[in-house]
């Protein structure tokens, strides 16, 4: 994967929370290729032969370490620091967990749960899920961030304008992303590395994996961003798409509202269907299934839709 | 498109708002395919020669006519009425507007504003769109509902539990809706088709285009839908997705303003990028773009992105 990379941050440089008074570990060029060897949002807390009973031992402050930060040469406040996503080294080995107090629908799940998972890490073909389930992949960081200004240790669990926990599963192989620069050198680290998450990432947890990432950094001098943007290189949901989705609806005044009925409607319809308990459905729809705003504009009620792909079951 | 149909309502029979009380113009058996004339979301008010001075003439209480309603034998509160997209007659005429007081950014598009479409009804090929934009089509239907049990005549624009005006772009030839009933009969109607829709209707109005619709009717009793669900037969996006996305990103505490920085750092971007006015932007966002919830668990920050499919431009 690195043939051309010019650095490798290994993961021992890893921190919790985001801090422009952090040292960076390597100051590179813009133009640079960097091998980032990444943890996985529990910091590898869970193995193949964890159980439900460690999530409850999972330490939440110690979660989403991000390894760096890198200073980039010459990256000023008001900069964009353009980021391609080279590609992604994956371990074969993911979990997906129902943490108390954490997720969309935490009042509804308020106990443990866990889901493990095995993949091929070369042919990356869709991971088996329960009996007769299969879940395509699409790697890609859960964290990838810049310094903010605002002096102090900023969680890592929220993300900001300059990026942090952003969980946008389109930020894939090929993706090129745009992070609003704060400070001198924009000091970048990434971590929570994801096999597969739905637009949502409703349970709280995606298919978290340890995997190693190559990324390419280059500099738009005064591109004064508002938040982040980014742009695919191709379609974003090909691998999902093929035998159609089952859809749900949630319709009201207020979008979270919609969202949370969304998706209860489709833990209902998984449950029917497939005979899948709650907590399976509620985890696998966090791993695949996507959140969209259908309307927005119909005063006073508008759509939010939650699309499960078929294909995990057909 | 409907030598198989059983019945034609015609677009006399078309009415404003959702009343129980409104006498059904037809009495169907399920199992019945029925062709719907349907009116534009503005009744026939917007031509070819239309001028952005039409649009203050347009009387919003009479916006959105319903073909219908018609009764479906058997149907009772608790069940779904089951609807099968069979096809749509387009007019190859269509219109997009800015709305004054209605859409996402009202406060910042305050003007009126017109942008007329004609294509090709017959091939379906992209609509141009300026000087070198090309906006892909799929038609669907943005109201389509059954009467609700409360009383009194009940507003045509917002969406509601029985359906209405849900504005969902996938609700295309093959997809299968599924309403829940609330009145004897279910009294179900149609209308306000367009050509090309992207999640969310930014701008508060869709490619409005008058067309005929095809739908067959079927019943699953005792489905006791908490909200309306639907099943698409393939992929929603793949007349879209060729050449990948430009996504733009609203991140912080409130969903609704998530979506409205989304929106604008997007028309932003295709000021930028391609020379757009502010008004063309947002019209032609509101056609094609799609609204997503990237994260909605991060705590207290989501992520919500505007996806803009660069096959427009490319």
């Amino acid at each position: 994967m690195c043939s051309n990379c010019d650095y490798t941050i290994h993961r021992v440089n890893h921190h919790f929370g985001w801090d422009h008074s952090i040292l960076p570990v390597e100051r590179i060029a813009p133009g640079s290729s960097v091998y980032f060897e990444c943890l996985d949002s529990g910091a590898g807390h869970f193995t193949p032969g964890s159980t439900v009973a460690d999530v409850s031992t999972l330490d939440f402050s110690k979660v989403n370490p991000v390894t760096g930060p890198i200073y980039i040469d010459g990256a000023q406040p008001g900069d964009a620091l353009k980021i391609t996503m080279e590609g992604f080294e994956p371990s074969g080995f993911g979990w997906t967990a129902n943490i108390p107090g954490f997720g969309l629908l935490a009042d509804q799940f308020k106990d443990p749960a866990l889901t493990l998972w095995s993949y091929d890490k070369v042919s990356m073909t869709p991971a088996a899920f329960s009996k007769n389930g299969k879940v395509p992949l699409k790697p890609f960081c859960g964290e990838m961030g810049v310094a903010p200004a605002a002096p102090g240790n900023h969680s890592q669990v929220p993300p900001r304008r300059v990026g942090g926990n952003l969980d946008i599963r389109d930020l894939t192989t090929g993706t090129v992303l745009y992070l609003p620069v704060e400070v001198e050198g924009a000091l970048f680290s990434v971590g929570d590395t994801h096999a597969a998450q739905g637009d949502g990432e409703v349970c709280g947890t995606a298919m978290e994996s340890q995997m190693n990432v190559a990324l390419k950094f280059e500099l738009v001098k005064g591109a004064n961003l508002a938040m982040p943007r980014f742009t695919t290189s191709g379609p974003v949901t090909s691998h999902l798409d093929a035998k159609g989705y089952e859809v749900t609806t949630g319709i009201g005044s207020d979008l979270m509202s919609g969202a949370r009925d969304a998706v209860s409607g489709m833990i209902d319809l998984l449950g029917s269907q497939y005979g899948l308990s709650a907590e399976e459905a509620y985890m696998l729809c966090s791993v695949c299934g996507d959140l969209r705003i259908s309307e927005i504009v119909d005063m006073p009620n508008w759509v939010v839709s939650f699309y499960f792909p078929r294909i995990v079951f057909e």
